[in-house]
């Protein structure tokens, strides 16, 4: 059964998938820590895995106001204020991280 | 033996704990998509570990400039160039990812 | 008369007016560098500068939400799918910029 | 004659006209909001600003690397402590901003 509390249902497979590879990108950065990398070799993975992991939270946020903020546009009053408070909140903390 | 190429092994297994950190925030971030928490959750959370992956950039890039940069501008010539400038690229895509 | 297009218009005075103030502050940038003022200072002026854009952003942006966006929303259809769309864009910009 | 302050004095020109250039956007933004130009063209403009700021505050870094860093490091001692610090705190600001 679909959860009524998130817009991602139908896209789940796809963010676990794409969170599984980022894991695997911070491990390898671990490994290449490990292993006396060069200094800029490292920073050029974690500034790829950082690019991923915003890419995860534009998508994640998309499905959030193409559901979860169309249907409490739809039924206005708090829900749609809390709504968009939450979402306000969500894309300035991407914005400033 | 410690490479001559690194600028970080003097801090190597802070750089590996917090990494491990990291790593297990995202496998926590998953497990939240996996059991459908609500968006704006998994957002909080995508956010505080895309802040955590730049911290570690931010110090991998001191240490990179206090012993490899360093090094370089007292030898100065062409590997002070190559030096600055990959410096100068990795700073670019920090500051865009 | 108010424009049909526009979510700021109960707001428009305010934006205008940090907008005067970013317009100065760049101003103040030049002027710094004009008269040869410490890089680091000149630094500090522009991610101050940088700063105040990004809020302005984030209060059009939320504006936008509260108001064209909740109405495509109430609207569905077409309309709907357009406005995401452009308010989806528009964060990514400002996550990448 | 040049400060000895100051590592852009050579390219100081450029940074003038990019300041320039900016201030107009910044002023041409606040003329879209005073006639009520659609949010998300006004975002679009503010994102442009946004990224034009910090291509000017990667070039001063640049510059600063290049000299004032470098001359500190050959130097050693406190000032290249204060240099590198100073370097790390501004780059922080710019990740950050």
């Amino acid at each position: 059964m679909v959860s009524p509390m998130t817009g991602y249902s139908g896209t789940k497979d796809d963010h676990l998938k794409r969170l599984r590879r980022i894991e695997g990108q911070v491990r390898g950065i671990a490994k290449m820590v490990e292993s006396d990398t060069y200094c800029i070799d490292v920073l050029t993975q974690v500034s790829a895995a950082t690019k991923a992991l915003q890419s995860v939270a534009l998508n994640l946020l998309d499905e959030h106001m193409a559901h979860c903020v169309v249907a409490a546009a739809r039924e206005g009053g708090a829900e749609q204020d809390t709504k968009l408070r939450e979402a306000s909140e969500a894309i300035a903390r991407m914005v400033k991280s």
